[in-house]
């Protein structure tokens, strides 16, 4: 892919962003901290509260420095505040970097306490390089400093900070963790950030040609965090599935572009409709028991580039979204 | 409050804020000047017209560093020129810093001529302290400079500098006052900009607890200035009545989260559904007669965070502003 | 214009955007090299792809640092993606510097192959001066480094290169050439963020006292560029003449200021209702066949100053760009 073959380095790119994320730290009620190894452990939404501004820069070094995220607040379709994402790199800024693809899990007995289970996400993933995607995008990072994203309720345990040390190839002072629980501000917006991300991988795995995107942009209206992790997972899904839109550049085929755009939308799978947590609970909290068709944004619109024509599909339910986040006083 | 008892500098954080603003003097409009003693004056908009963009410059430092504020172009309900604001920290953003809380007066026999009389806001209020609204943030703010915002439409008198700089505890070079009457593009649109505010300032006047709100984003119209100072400032509370529009987000107890957003919205106060210049005028011009419950925005949602509810009250009369400000050409 | 005999050097304040640009080379999909003479080219949208984020740069470069340039992912209206611009100085940075009014030709003998014509833009143009609007503005800036922008299919001929570095008065260590096809990503983008310069223009063409005009904001939805040239320049016509919203801000005579409300909107053009392409080609591929009345945004607000006076007139036609652009899949 010679998009991705370009000297482009998600983890020296989120530097000086996670640079400007540290200098913020009271501003942003974040706490920052070394381990006993060295490794720096930035607490967003663990003790410390958070914010959704701390949400919106964690997402942009999760995007490794190619993504723009800022927040809007328009009244528009009866929510006050959406999140809004755009890239000239969708590939590498949302699968290279900011999918949460890396499996990170530690048995009782390696913790010597409860098991741990994580899916990093973030820059570090592409210098570890453990997932097969990497091989299919082509891509790999060399740098000497690393950042990796963990939407967890807990520390990591030292053998899995350790892992992912040695897997990244990284000294512990080159190591960034952050945590977000999904249950806080930081961690509730760093996951609607994740709306074009979401259209990322699915277009994946549709099977479209990566390299024919070139350009993306999204919305999404963010939810306020719910009362709980499983809460929280839920409207964080819903804000994508029910309220997420993605613009799409691509190249190429124009017939499979045109397909990408009535494949692409939430509305695909047979369980739309529901609200997530209603979903994720008819399929007895297994994720592998929901049609994988539904992890996608509610509305597309894939423009082609070669035959300049549009396409739109899919649409978003609102109605839906009000009724399940929102209450009159 | 923990929160605010961080080592954030408000009047620090301004710095490079207000050293943008001097860098893009004559971009924006503006003029930047010594007086005698050699305070930093910088008139935006008394002799110097002043810019929108000034307004919004002007916004940011007197939120303290704490809030993002930035003009959005959208046809949203009938008005093209919208303003929007987020902060991390509201509370010490907005009742700490922006609030046009600290008493500047001076008698005819001070001035040696006309008396003088404004309310000072922005980061050196924090210097001074001398409002009890510091007692009760429990903040107070040390730093070697120090920038107080006037909205009037002349100069201050010496005896005014004089007592800001001594209750500052600032040498005159460390001291910056940027005028800006009510009635020119960055006064208008730094007023516009206190929508966030005039939502923390209610909310303590309702009595709840300022250490709960832990975020808070906004938006309300922005107006063309008034033909005067008494028609601008209608204007500027019309915009933030009958368009504002505040999302907060707040922890600790559930009822009162929800008693908050009910008698936050401007609706709450018998006069709602004038315009503030006919109000002001049925009142004899005497703010002390209108309910202080009009003081504040139209729309308000408050998300509480224990519970993950979200409660909206209040709502925008949009039409009500078309008539005011709009004529078809 | 005292407004503009200020020291404000669009090619000197363009720097730091240029470099941003070059540091993103990679980023943003454009390529950059160094012609024979040492003249600076920036491929963004000929051999390189580029991307709408390079646009959005080049287009801040081209307001010669004096406008607000960014991306608004909201539904409205049923469109995505929008730009949306705005300036405390929209008649130096639109006219002064973003117009594309530098006519730049070479005949066969002189390229040695085909002729070649372009209307340079941006900052580089205020240090030639070659046209009469320069005398109109009193503007002319002086920079040891400038920056055109060529909205071309291939590379100028050398002659081209010579002539603009002879104007001026550059070595070529000092000339920076940016060029996007109108075709391209990065070229669509920069036109639709015109949207602010068309008023500009027109309400020059209608003899409205520039000087007058001392902020203005704009919005406009971004289209797909089209399949070639001529179509990609209609659509980008089409995204202004019925998709663009501008707001001014003007002081001076109040009737004036109401005129220009009246007269602005393309709306009073005898061609408006076509797509622009339709409307070319009655024209018989002229542009002087066509009504200049006809470039122009969709809707106009003029605020004046003086009065507290706004006046609305034109209209958007969001269905007939829905039509020309979209397709359910």
């Amino acid at each position: 892919m010679s998009s991705l073959a370009e000297p482009l380095s998600v983890n020296h790119l989120a530097q000086p962003l996670l640079q400007r994320l540290l200098d913020e730290e009271a501003a942003l009620r974040i706490r920052v901290q070394r381990d006993e190894f060295g490794v720096q452990i930035i607490d967003a939404g663990l003790e410390a509260p958070g914010s959704v501004e701390a949400g919106l820069a964690v997402a942009r070094i999760c995007m490794g420095g190619l993504g723009e995220v800022s927040l809007r607040s328009a009244p528009e379709e009866g929510w006050p505040t959406w999140v809004q994402v755009h890239s000239a790199q969708p590939v590498l800024a949302c699968l290279g970097s900011q999918y949460a693809g890396w499996s990170l899990s530690a048995t009782k007995e390696e913790t010597g306490g409860k098991k741990f289970f994580a899916l990093g996400s973030g820059p570090a993933r592409a210098l570890a390089g453990r997932e097969d995607l990497f091989q299919e995008l082509g891509y790999r990072d060399r740098a000497d400093a690393g950042c990796l994203v963990l939407e967890v309720d807990r520390l990591p345990p030292n053998v899995v900070v350790e892992k992912v040390l040695r897997d990244c190839a990284l000294p512990p002072q080159g190591l960034t963790l952050i945590v977000t629980p999904t249950a806080s501000l930081a961690g509730t917006t760093q996951v609607v950030a994740r709306v074009l991300e979401v259209a990322m991988h699915k277009a994946h795995e549709l099977g479209f040609h990566l390299d024919d995107i070139v350009g993306g942009s999204a919305t999404a209206p963010l939810p306020s965090p719910g009362a709980d992790g499983l809460e929280a997972m839920g409207r964080t899904n819903d804000a994508i599935l029910y309220g997420g839109r993605v613009h799409l550049q691509v190249r190429g085929d124009e017939a499979a572009a045109q397909r990408l755009a009535q494949q692409l939308p939430a509305r695909n799978a047979k369980e739309y409709g529901r609200s997530f947590a209603e979903i994720f609970k008819a399929a007895e909290y297994d994720f592998y028991k929901i049609d994988g068709a539904l992890f996608a944004p509610a509305e597309v619109w894939v423009s082609h580039l070669g035959s300049g024509r549009t396409w739109r599909a899919g649409g978003c339910d609102m109605a839906l979204l009000r009724k399940l986040w929102l209450e009159e006083a």
